[in-house]
C-alpha cells in the first residue's frame, strides 16, 4: 500500500472540503528541520529551497534545486517536476501565475506543532519571492488541512498503528517475566531495547527516554530516562514505551506492582487508584466520539479522579498518534494556556488518540494507564487491549 | 570534555562581543521539529513550550513545563530552571523583567537553516507572550550568535572531526580493495554501511543518500541514492560520505578510475580532469583565510575550472561542517539568489568548511574531490588528506 499516494490524495478532497486553492509546503535542507508534513506528502528531503505544491484541482507539481530533482522524479509521486539552478522565485511564479490561487496554505500554526513546519526566517524568504505580486496577501494557514490529513487515519493507517501496539504489548508481556527486585529501570528498559533492536525496529520518540521506566514512590516522574534506582518489593511500577513500525508509532503505559515478601495481593490504596484509573478512560472514551468537543473529553476524566479524592494529573488526558507519537492537531486537552486553542477543537471520525490519566498512589508509586483508541462514525474502539487491573510481580 | 558547557560559555562571550543581552531559544515538542541550536547549548529535548535563556551577563536560565524540568536539572548545565504548569507567559516575563534586555536574540534568519530554528507558528506565539510589553520591540534574529558558536569550533570540536574524517578515509581504503566489475552502487554502499555500523556509528546525513555512489558516464548525479547500475571497465566512480563521531560530521568524496581489460593507466581525460579539480582546490584553499569574502573563495576555484575549458559546477564549492554536516552559517557560495545573504560574508578564523568542486569527463563520469579544511588565524589546514590523482582499480 503505498501510503503517500493515499494522503496526497486524500489531501486534495481536504482542500476541496476547505476551499483553499494551493496548499504549499515550503522547505529547504529539509533533514536538517524537518517539516513535519513532509513525511505525509512528500516521503523525502531535499537541500535546497523546494516548493511542494498540491492543487484544489488535483495537480501536484514540485519546484526544486537542480540536484534534488532526479531523487523527486525516481519517486513519481509529482506529476511535475521543475528544476531550477540559481534561484526558485522565477519558477514559484510562473506555477502561481498558472494556478491562479486565491487562497495558499502554508505550513504554520500557533497550536499545532506537526502543522507548524514552515520557520519564521524560510517565511520571510517566501514573502519576499511573493513580495509585489497578488499572492502576497492570500497566504492562509494550513493547520485546517494538515490536522485533517494527519488526523483521518486511512485502513492503512490503522493497520500499521495497530502492528505497532501488537509489538509493544507483546515487549510488555515480556517484561513482566523479567521484572523482580534488585534489578534497574535501566536494567528493564536495556531488556526492552534488545527486543527493540533484535526485530529492526526502532523506538517511537527520543530513546532517552523511551521506554522510561520508574519505580517505586519516589522515582523522577514522567519525561525523564530510566535511573539507577532498583525495584524493591512494594514498588508500583510504570513502563511508557512505544515502537514505530512501517513509520507509524505506538505509546503505551502499564503499570505493575512488586510483591513485597509474603504478600499476596497489592494493597488496597494500589488496587483502588488502579480502578479509579480504569473507570477514568472508561468514562472518556464513553464521551469520545465524532463531535465531542476535546476539553470536555479531559474533564470527564479528570472529574472522575478528582471526585475520588485524588490530585488532577498535571497534562493533558490524551494527544493523537500516528506517524509522530504526539502527532499534533487537537488532543484531549484541559483549556490551559499551554494547550493554545486546541481544547475547544471538535473530535472527527478516523482520528486515533491516547488515553492516559495518572494519580500517585502515596508511598507506592503512580498508578498510570494508556492505551489507544480509534474514533469512528459507529463507535470508538480500543486499538490496544485494555489494562484493566495492575500487573503483580 | 563537556562540549555542551564549553559552547555555552562561548555564547556568553559572543552576547558580549555582539552586544546583545539575552538569547532566547524557544521551543516546543522539540524532537518533532528540533532547532539546531538545542545540540549546542541545550543537549536535550522537551515538550512543552520551552525557553532556553543565555545571557550577556554570563545567567543561564530554562523555564520549562513541569514534567520537563527533572531531565532538565538532572544535566546542570543551566543555573536556574524554573518549572510552571499552565503556560509560560508569567514567568518568561518575570524573567524578562528582572534581566531587563534592551535586545533579545531569537533563532530566525533568511539565509542560515541552523540559525533558523524558531518556526513560524511558534514565533507568532512568542510575541502574543510579549504584547503590550517593552520587549516586544526588542526582538532581533540570533544569526550573527549562531553563526559565531557554531563556526568558531573549539578544540574538543576539531578533534570530534578529526576522528570522524579518520574512519571515513579509513572506510574509502578498504572500499578500493572491494570495487570491481559486476558490483552494483548499492553493492558499494552496503560494504561501506556494515562498516558503519559494526563500529555502532551512523551516517552524516540521510542514510538515503549516505553514503552516495555513482558509478560511470551516466549516474543519477548528486543527492541521490545508490542504485542497481554496474560498474564496468572505463568508468570513473565517486562515493561522497561521511559518519557521525561523537556528534561531529565527517563529509568527503573521492574518486576512482575502473581500468578496462589490458588497460593500463587511466585515459588521459581522467587524468587531467582530476589535475585540475586537485588544483582547484589548492588555489582555493590558498585564498581562504580570516576575512576573506567568501564568494571569492568560491570564484578562484569556480574560474579555474572554466579557464580550462570546463562548464562550471552547479552548486557552492563548499559549506561549513560540525554538528550538522551542512552546518550553516557561511558558505564558499557563487552570488546566487538561492544562497541568499551568505556569499557575502567574511571567513572567521575556527571555522571548518567542505571543499567540493567537481567537473564532468565526458564519457567516463565525473571528477570530484571533497576535502576538509580549517581555518586558523596563522593558515588554513587540510583535516583531510588532499586526494591528489584518480585513484585506480
Amino acid at each position: 500500500m503505498d501510503i503517500l499516494r493515499e494522503k496526497i490524495a486524500q489531501a486534495v478532497s481536504i482542500l476541496r472540503e476547505k476551499k483553499i486553492d494551493v496548499w504549499l509546503t515550503f522547505v529547504r535542507e529539509s533533514a536538517t528541520m524537518p517539516d513535519p508534513a513532509l513525511a505525509m506528502i512528500a516521503g523525502h528531503h531535499t537541500t535546497w529551497e523546494t516548493a511542494w505544491i498540491i492543487t484544489r484541482s488535483g495537480d501536484t507539481i514540485a519546484i526544486a534545486g537542480s540536484l534534488d530533482v532526479e531523487a523527486i522524479k525516481s519517486k513519481s509521486h509529482y506529476r511535475e517536476v521543475i528544476p531550477y539552478v540559481q534561484g526558485i522565485r522565477p519558477e514559484l511564479l510562473r506555477i502561481l501565475d498558472r494556478i491562479r490561487p486565491r487562497t495558499i496554505a502554508v505550513n504554520f500554526s500557533k497550536d499545532s506543532v506537526t502543522a507548524d513546519g514552515l520557520t519564521h526566517g524560510l517565511y520571510l524568504v517566501l514573502m519576499d519571492h511573493l513580495k509585489g505580486t497578488k499572492y502576497e496577501h492570500r497566504i492562509v494557514s494550513s493547520e485546517g488541512i494538515v490536522s485533517a490529513l494527519r488526523g483521518r487515519k486511512t485502513h492503512a493507517e490503522i493497520s500499521r498503528i495497530r502492528k505497532a501496539i501488537a509489538v509493544t504489548l507483546d515487549i510488555f508481556d515480556r517484561v513482566t517475566g523479567f521484572l523482580g527486585p534488585g534489578k534497574t529501570e535501566k536494567d528493564v528498559a536495556d531488556f526492552i531495547m534488545k527486543h527493540v533492536r533484535a526485530m529492526g525496529l526502532e523506538p517511537a520518540w527520543e530513546s532517552e527516554h523511551c521506554p522510561a521506566v520508574f519505580t517505586g514512590p519516589e522515582h523522577a516522574g514522567a519525561h525523564f530516562g530510566p535511573t539507577n534506582r532498583k525495584i524493591e518489593g512494594g514498588h508500583v511500577l510504570n513502563i511508557d514505551f512505544g515502537v514505530k513500525v512501517d513509520g507509524y508509532c505506538s505509546d503505551l503505559q502499564r503499570t505493575w506492582y512488586i510483591r513485597r515478601k509474603g504478600e499476596r495481593r497489592p494493597p488496597l490504596e494500589v488496587t483502588r487508584g488502579m480502578m479509579v484509573i480504569r473507570d477514568a478512560i472508561k468514562a472518556a472514551v464513553e464521551a469520545l466520539r465524532p463531535g465531542s468537543i476535546s476539553w470536555k473529553v479531559d474533564d470527564v476524566a479528570r472529574s472522575h479522579i478528582t471526585s475520588n479524592g485524588y490530585p488532577e494529573y498535571p497534562h493533558a488526558l490524551g494527544h493523537q498518534i500516528g506517524k509522530a507519537a504526539h502527532d499534533g492537531g487537537i488532543g484531549l486537552m484541559p483549556r490551559w494556556d499551554r494547550y493554545g486553542r486546541l481544547p475547544f477543537g471538535r473530535v472527527e471520525a478516523g482520528q486515533v488518540f491516547t488515553v492516559e490519566p495518572r494519580l500517585p498512589i502515596e508511598g507506592y508509586g503512580v498508578a498510570t494507564i494508556e492505551e489507544i483508541v480509534w474514533v469512528t462514525e459507529q463507535r470508538t474502539v480500543f486499538l490496544s487491549k485494555p489494562q484493566t487491573r495492575v500487573w503483580v510481580v
